[in-house]
């Protein structure tokens, strides 16, 4: 009964988080749009994104039926692993969860765009931040509400059984892998579609709505930034809750004695990181004042101070000690861990910001070399991310360390819940960024005051910060949950007795290390084929639509076209290297290197996706910035051959950021998920 | 006494590979230097290459000392770990072997060079390209010579005492990883230097003698190609001879009834592998038509050929089966295992060419995206590096599994030795590759024939080829070496029994994960830092010398400035990372982190050090030759936007395949040597 109250109250904190969508949604929809030309090109964006949202989901639905259906032969086949259509149904329901997540988060961003722009006209700053981070957080308590809700409601049908909740994970992360990768290709093969022709080319500036494919640019801000961010997070989260209760079970399994409070302990951070959050986006919405910086970050450190306190006081109350292979832990371990983990994340978040932020060192020097050309820029740049790597991994390896010192391996995975308590929170902070880049696009498109560009820039900037602590924590927490679920798996598959100088495990972590870079290999080449199509376009529209480059009055851009080349290069990029995602682990654990392999498969993948994730994230961020430290005026600002430089720079660093490096997130955890799933086969 | 034959085996082989130095030496020298210009050149990047590799090993001695002093220290301190001044004997040993093999290579390269230009005049092709295979030929055989021979010595006067022995290797490795970085430091920086003001600012071509960064790019790729490969075989190789050795005086220790056959097939592979080379080398020399490509290939697989059938007579004649950690292994177990790592280092070497060769799809398409721009170029380039890890690496996995199935970890172990039995061969060709890129050098600077300049560009093209194929045994070889060296460090620490799921492990594989990240950052830093100064002298010789720019007769550059600006930024550069690389196993080592977080940093390190190191270096050189095809006349030849492009891109790749890529390398087999050579430090 102690369990099936923390459902309840875990049930209540995401109905609380769904009814403050619903509050917000009304809230952002109640403001007028702006002119009719406003209203045109965001109905524009809202149709771009729907189109492909759809075209997305059933290509998806399409690997969701076959996996369901691999679940429901094996149930037929083997009944007694116990995987059977009970899986296949919480797989469904994972997945259904992400996806509602990125339509309910799309729908609203690309509605709160031109709200904000007219915002910013009449109302300034706070207004437009108001609607910006409102849009946001739809997005951000729509991922833990929908989420959470889903969980309880599985775990609560069928009694926690892990082999049954775990699919909801897996589900959860295979929309998120398509919707990174699928959302990826689209914003980069626009964004360098729309840069490579419109500025370079033709010289326009950035957002000219002469660009044919400045609308699919917008979109894919939305695409990637927005719905594959947002899919991201509510992998993590739902996998951070997911992990530490399969080592729960298994614990309680092997030991009956083990209290309820470590079962109960994931549903109970999670329902109080649903309140912090919420409180923290009310004092961003109720306090924030013409500094929109300092109360983004005030609201982050508010909603992760309450959540400590919960944690810490519920410990106090109803914590109790712990038995885990053999060893006692005390009854504030888990809490601990917790504290540990929301720690790491912040540092983690903040290296990357002084590694990619325009303020610090990193960056400016970056721009400085900007000045012996391009190719110094994107080695420069190259370096900075690689550099950025050594802080990070020694916080996570620490962390590691401490929450596994105060609560064995049910610590490590409770620190990555930890890091994601107040997912909702970061996730608002995080698809604010987008809502406001897209405000300032459209002010542009519909010729406004440029006072308006001006606040939706400021805006803009604060939310490319904001964004790297955002993508920082998306590593983080990915790497933080992929080892929780890489320690469940072991524990699930007893393979924990397994020497690290076993071959099997030797060869299945050089394959494993390979993945994230090949994976790569096959994005990079889908955004490049994606862009050169798109290049293509845009050069025959400037050529066949006479007018179009003059600007002449009533000469429209065929924009739609432009979208669904995007819509088609990121479907046809993201099957191979997602069916690969989803192949691999499967055909390990079932090869001759077995459970041993694939879990040494799964540390390589670990081991280098997250340097490369990070690695990618900061590389870009930093190329971006440095491109915008020149535009200031540094080095010769605009049109030197510095910011020509940059300009490379920021194109190769492109896709790093927004393509590559976020996926890989993905691909490390849902193969970590998929082989945790799997266990009870590769076992048998 | 069996083993002591093939001690006395392996001896007679090293002394021969030194007699054959001798007279291929004495013939490159008996050859004309051509011209006094042309001598003067040679005599100038002499001069250069020998006045860089005194100050680096000047400071290298400065380490050297340390180290020493170190283990004489530790001695007295705590004298049953039996770590003594015997292990500084054995280190200096292995350092020393190092450092002569260094200066021989390049007092014959920096002669051999004005004489394959002189005999190209003279005798057309083939007597250049048996020039420039002498040349190389005696920094191969003088690489195996020496350090078998010292190996040979060592081991004998220590009676095999594996923890004194491994401080050969140590030393090796420490020189190697000073000479790789420096030197990877030194030939980037002057390259770099050189072309980007030479050739896109002054718009003179490459190698013109008015450029005054001319003889230091030159002497560059002495001090990198040379110098710096030949101490990285060299390194391999010796740790490929170490390393079962170790387990198999780890095995000996266990279970005495263990025959010597194990103990002594290392020796004899090594001594066997000599012989196939030297017949190799001959057969390059006597047989080589026109088309020197076929004759380097024929020649190294005739040494392959001959090793294989010369390791399994030896063994049907001698094998005997042996029991490792409880299994029993057949006599022809060793024999299979040295056969795999034979096959996969050539198998390896292909995938390198077919990634970064003109003449396949992958350059081609990547030649052909570079008229989309210098962002598309680095993009794409980066993409081919990242897909060319995925081959090589099922090659090596299945290698491990394979060879740990016939013999267990110390088949494994021998597996490397296979891969580098005719590592004199391998480094002969190698070498020859920038002795026929110094000899078009000094062509284009003596303004001869330029039909000579089209007979040293046919050589250099088949060099780069062959350098390709060298760079991914390379890389291969460190891997196995490194995993057989973990492999020995593993049983010798005692740690075959932690679990893959300990979080120590977990912690230091993340923090090895990163080490070759932060090491390439330093690396980059240094080159773009190098590189700048470059660049900065050279603007400042064509301001203020009067003349130069015109060339004016009578009127030099001053480079004797440029290669101390080399020296000078090689030197600064190579500490930092050096030192951490040497610093940071011995700090995990002793931390709370202990044997096993050790032993889960080097698996961390091996793993994105194997696939950074296969990226980098065929991004590199497929980037490199790319910007060839283009040269060629393809999508618009020389001068056109696809040709700028590239040149961007094979800037961003030069120093990813000559610095960066060969540095990684060994920093993963030093850091697995130093935690061999001080597991009884952390054990005790």
């Amino acid at each position: 009964m102690f369990l099936d109250m923390f459902l309840k109250v875990a049930g209540a904190a995401s109905i609380a988080a769904l009814l403050f969508v619903v509050y917000l949604a009304r809230q952002v929809l109640s403001k007028p749009q702006g002119t009719e030309r406003m209203a045109f090109l965001s109905t524009q964006i809202q149709k771009g994104a729907a189109a492909f949202l759809k075209r997305e989901y059933t290509w998806v639905s399409g690997f969701v039926l076959v996996i369901m259906l691999f679940f429901v032969v094996l149930g037929m086949v083997k009944p007694d692993l116990a995987l059977n259509w009970k899986t296949a149904v919480s797989f469904l329901a994972g997945s259904v969860a992400s996806a509602c997540a990125g339509v309910v988060g799309m729908w609203i961003a690309t509605r709160a765009n031109a709200r904000t722009a007219a915002a910013a006209e009449h109302s300034g700053v706070k207004g437009a931040l108001d609607i910006a981070i409102s849009g946001g957080a739809v997005m951000g308590m729509a991922v833990v509400g929908i989420s959470l809700l889903g969980l309880v409601i599985i775990y609560k049908i069928f009694d926690g059984n892990p082999t049954i909740v775990n699919g909801y994970a897996m589900g959860a992360s295979l929309v998120a892998l398509f919707g990174r990768s699928g959302g990826g290709i689209f914003t980069k093969g626009a964004d360098m579609g729309a840069d490579l022709v419109g500025k370079v080319e033709a010289g326009i500036p950035e957002d000219d709505p002469r660009n044919p494919a400045v609308i699919a640019d917008n979109v894919g801000d939305n695409v990637g930034d927005v719905a594959g961010l947002g899919a991201d997070l509510l992998e993590s989260y739902v996998e951070a809750i997911i992990a530490p209760l399969a080592v729960a079970s298994i614990m309680f399994a092997a030991n009956p004695g083990t209290t309820e409070f470590v079962r109960s302990f994931p549903f109970f951070v999670a329902a109080i990181g649903i309140f912090a959050s919420i409180i923290g986006v009310m004092y961003v919405k109720l306090f924030a004042k013409n500094n929109p910086q300092s109360a983004l970050m005030n609201g982050t450190y508010i909603s992760a101070v309450l959540a400590i306190i919960g944690v810490f006081a519920y410990t106090w109350l109803r914590g109790e000690g712990f038995t885990l292979e053999g060893v006692a832990y005390g009854k504030f371990g888990p809490a601990i861990a917790c504290v540990v983990g929301i720690i790491a994340g912040m540092v983690v978040g903040f290296v990357s910001e002084y590694f990619t932020s325009g303020s610090y060192r990193p960056v400016q020097k970056l721009a400085e070399g900007c000045q012996t050309g391009p190719a110094i820029a994107v080695t420069n740049g190259t370096a900075v991310g690689m550099q950025s790597t050594a802080l990070p991994v020694l916080v996570l390896a620490i962390a590691v360390m401490v929450a596994a010192h105060y609560a064995g391996v049910y610590g490590v995975a409770i620190a990555a819940l930890g890091m994601l308590a107040t997912t909702g929170m970061v996730v608002a902070v995080d698809a604010y960024g987008p809502i406001a880049d897209n405000a300032g696009g459209i002010a542009e498109m519909a010729h406004m005051d440029p006072k308006v560009r001006h606040i939706t820039d400021n805006l803009d900037a604060v939310g490319n910060t904001t964004a790297a602590i955002g993508k920082g924590f998306a590593i983080g927490s990915a790497a933080f949950a992929a080892i929780g679920l890489l320690s469940a798996f072991m524990l699930s598959a007893k393979v924990t007795e397994v020497s690290i100088a076993d071959p099997h495990i030797l060869a299945g972590l050089l394959i494993g290390a390979m993945m994230p870079f090949f994976f790569s290999s096959l994005l990079f080449g889908a955004v490049g084929r994606c862009a050169d199509t798109m290049i293509q376009e845009v050069r025959r529209q400037f050529r066949e639509i006479p007018g179009l480059r003059e600007g002449l009055e009533g000469v429209h851009p065929d924009s739609t076209t432009c979208v669904s080349i995007a819509t088609q290069g990121a479907i046809k990029g993201m099957l191979l290297p997602g069916g690969l995602a989803i192949v691999f682990p499967l055909i390990i654990g079932l090869s001759p290197l077995g459970s041993a392999g694939l879990a040494g498969m799964l540390v390589g993948a670990i081991a280098t996706g997250v340097m490369l994730g990070i690695q990618t994230a900061n590389s870009g961020g930093a190329m971006d910035n440095a491109k915008k430290y020149i535009e200031e005026g540094n080095f010769g600002g605009k049109g030197s051959e510095a910011h020509k430089a940059a300009v490379v720079g920021d194109t190769v660093g492109d896709p790093l950021k927004d393509t590559v490096g976020p996926s890989i997130n993905i691909l490390i955890k849902l193969m970590c998920v998929i082989a945790l799933v799997l266990a009870p086969l590769f076992a048998g």
